[in-house]
């Protein structure tokens, strides 16, 4: 039967100082609409009934996941003993799910991205769900890029060989991100996709996957499956996840994996990934700026100010980013907006335990 | 006998969101030194007794300067009805003076200037005084220039006369403030002081000066002459000044006197005329920041931070002004903090009380 699992393990410190421990990326309402996480589980919703719908996440998390999402608490939590990017996450989700239906189809979303197309999007994941259910594939959706993205992995699709469903194609290789000069050829043979980090598959199919090309995982993941349901449950968990290596499915399966086609989706998306792209996605003025609570600008392009109690003001300021939580301020260029994680790094190694 | 009359006019809106209507730029404690109307009284103490020290500002500001140097609370004070600029709050004074000292001898100083040499400063000053005291001259301090400032106008000393005293020169000429390659040549060719706006000079020559030179004007200042002391002085002064152009004393009297010289100052000088001004005279750290309260600073450098109760945090900015006044908040380019009245005159149009 067909399975949802979302992931929502990062804090998302790129978004700081709206980000925080107790309030990661998944949870906040960055543009307005809602959070992401709450949009993830609406978008899967009509695809999946209550009782198969899993998130993946931190123990810390599940209690905050569970008071914003009042509506949606019939929501199924697999509690990852400690942050190990996605394949260990993968697998201790295909165990829990081959633990309640051996047949189990899996979809892997992650928590943060956003999508307003859902009919599209949910006719790709239906498509992508033929494709798997009764096969040995690994399904990936790649999205129809839109611009020289350089801020995304990319997809190449294998034109020698013909397409197994229209939009479904075998791939050739996963392209790490590129720089400028690489992105634009990508996007002009039009044979890449950006990589979404959507996935599609059965869980046995991913579990044997993962034994075979990460053959040291594959003991720990028995013991773990053994250990379900039993008072050693936990303590067995995270004695397995403690030594697993912090690798992505990408990097742990995708890239060696022989039956690995992608589902190419038309619908837009954004992994709604730095500041930039909130920046991107809000409503600007004439001038583009984007502004939020009171924010008086002059002789400024292209900025972005979310205000908070107090008034912001820019003379003369281009490609800014300014945002205010409350207790503290961040300012950045645009373009530096993927490197706000380092302030992030300076506050933990200082201490400063308010503004984390 | 000699007295000094400090002009303490303006508001200062370049230090916006710091300055405000009732926080005028001459009582800020910009540079942690105390204010600089504070240590202008200071500065000038040594050399004319209380009772020939004046202020002259506008009513507003009485009260308020008189709240925050309590211990010179024996200045007289000047009350121009409005501000409009030096040649009409130096011709108020010179009839204020002359009223009570027909023999004096004017030090005329804006109060927002800051000079760490006093020594150099009051050298300069008494030679100044000798230079005008018993003749028609009109002394102006120019400053030694120590770097090819565009932010400064400038006075040519004449060298095709000689010295009329070490250090003191006739003027040949008054300079706007320059481009960048016209201030080059200036510093290069050793001819040109920067114009301080300090002056020195019989208060009975400047009027007559003023009464040849802006002829419109001498029968208001015979006016107010008459009616000092009387019940109508404030009345009389009111409608006087409210028919004065707002000009300056160089583009109404210095820049056509015959008998105008400059006296070098070599003591060190700054007008604090802008935030890029405070950022150079701010303690910076290895980086080039100059950082108040907290400030995280990460790959950013250059920059001027003025935190205040929120933790402000940079990331890859370089040369940007931030300044936290608690309920406003300015970020300007270094290089543009000279249009930081753009924001009041915004505030202004937009009736904004609370902020100006």
């Amino acid at each position: 039967m067909l399975h949802s699992v979302i992931m929502a393990g990062g804090i998302g410190a790129r978004f700081w100082p709206i980000s925080r421990r107790r309030k990661p990326k998944q949870l906040l309402d960055l543009l307005g609409e809602g959070s992401l996480m709450e949009q993830t589980m609406e978008r899967i919703a009509p695809l999946v009934p209550p009782e198969r719908r899993w998130i993946v996440t931190s123990r810390p998390q599940v209690e905050m996941i569970r008071s914003v999402t009042a509506d949606l608490r019939e929501n199924r939590f697999i509690v990852e003993p400690m942050g190990r990017n996605t394949a260990p996450a993968i697998g201790l989700s295909a165990v829990h799910l081959l633990h309640s239906d051996p047949d189990a189809v899996m979809i892997v979303l992650p928590a943060d991205h956003r999508i307003q197309d859902l009919a599209a999007f949910r006719e790709c994941l239906r498509k992508a769900v033929e494709m798997t259910e009764q096969s040995e594939r690994l399904a990936t959706i790649g999205i129809t890029p839109t611009r020289p993205e350089t801020g995304y992995g990319y997809i190449q699709t294998d034109r020698t060989a013909k397409e197994l469903a229209p939009g479904v194609w075998r791939v050739k290789t996963f392209a790490e991100k590129p720089n400028a000069a690489t992105a634009k050829l990508f996007l002009e043979s039009g044979e890449f996709l950006w990589n979404s980090g959507i996935f599609v598959w059965r869980a046995d199919v991913i579990m044997r996957q993962l034994a075979e090309f990460q053959p040291k995982w594959y003991g720990g993941f028995q013991e773990i499956a053994q250990a379900l349901g039993t008072p050693d449950e936990d303590e067995v968990t995270r004695r397995v996840f403690s030594v697993l290596k912090g690798i992505s499915i990408d990097y742990a399966v995708m890239e060696y994996a022989p039956q690995v086609v992608v589902v190419q989706g038309t619908f837009d998306w954004s992994d709604v990934g730095s500041w930039d792209e909130i920046w991107r996605l809000l409503p600007r003025d004439a001038d583009g700026n984007a502004t939020r609570g009171t924010a008086r600008l002059v002789q400024s392009k292209n900025n972005m100010v979310l205000a908070k109690e107090q008034m912001i003001a820019l003379v003369g300021v281009e490609d800014l980013i300014v945002v205010d939580a409350g207790d503290a301020i961040l300012i950045c260029p645009r373009n530096q907006s993927q490197r706000v994680r380092a302030i992030v790094d300076e506050l933990e190694k200082r201490n400063e335990e308010p503004y984390l």
